[in-house]
């Protein structure tokens, strides 16, 4: 399968601002944030898609508690999850929202930019919960 | 917790294109598809958030299994999962995609309408799997 900026980030060649790891999964922060927070999750194997992750269930538990500590860590009033795919490389995205929800509004937010010392913080204060 | 239009539809009360039940979920084709086959699996019992289903990591397990008949049933090159909620009882959306995935593409598409003799075609598809 197609290396993927993923592969380096899960095996430690490119650094990256790490929300959790365990056995199998792998989460940090998204350097082009659609939200505050915005948090990527992988599995440690390279899989295409998603729904190919074999403990799948699992895969969502462990977001799940990833996404509840960051809605605390960030006072966020609501969850957004959303998987896309164009790196070829297994991830869900957390998306912490701060607005209210509405039916008009963009089911995710446009990707923006995020100064280093500002993900840094959000880091920490997600790490402190 | 307010009732919304899924409380009605998971009672009966109204009717839907079922495309799945167990004794704790259930799933029906979105009748305002964002690409053909857009289906939702709500828990039988109400909750505002997906994150606040007891047994989340069966809940996508379940979301799983669907997704994976609908890819097959209407050969669909990829799904596209999300969560939003303007509709407070939890629910979460599967999109099968038909176009190649790209980066520059709307992560998830726009509302559509379809004719109900469309949505029962597709569903005729999806259950014959």
């Amino acid at each position: 399968m197609q290396r993927t900026i993923f592969n380096d980030i899960v095996e430690g060649k490119i650094s990256c601002y790490k929300v959790y790891e365990d056995a199998h999964f792998f989460s940090f922060l998204d350097i082009y944030p659609r939200s505050k927070g915005h948090t990527l999750v992988i599995p440690k194997t390279h899989v295409r898609w998603t729904y190919e992750v074999p403990n799948f269930g699992e895969y969502w538990e462990v977001t799940q508690k990833i996404a509840l500590q960051i809605q605390e860590a960030l006072d966020a009033k609501w969850i957004n999850f959303f998987t896309h795919g164009a790196i070829p490389y297994a991830h869900i995205h957390i998306l912490p929202r701060y607005e209210e929800i509405t039916a008009e509004q963009a089911v995710v937010p446009e990707i923006n930019t995020m100064p280093p010392e500002e993900l840094k913080k959000i880091l920490e204060a997600i790490l402190k919960k």
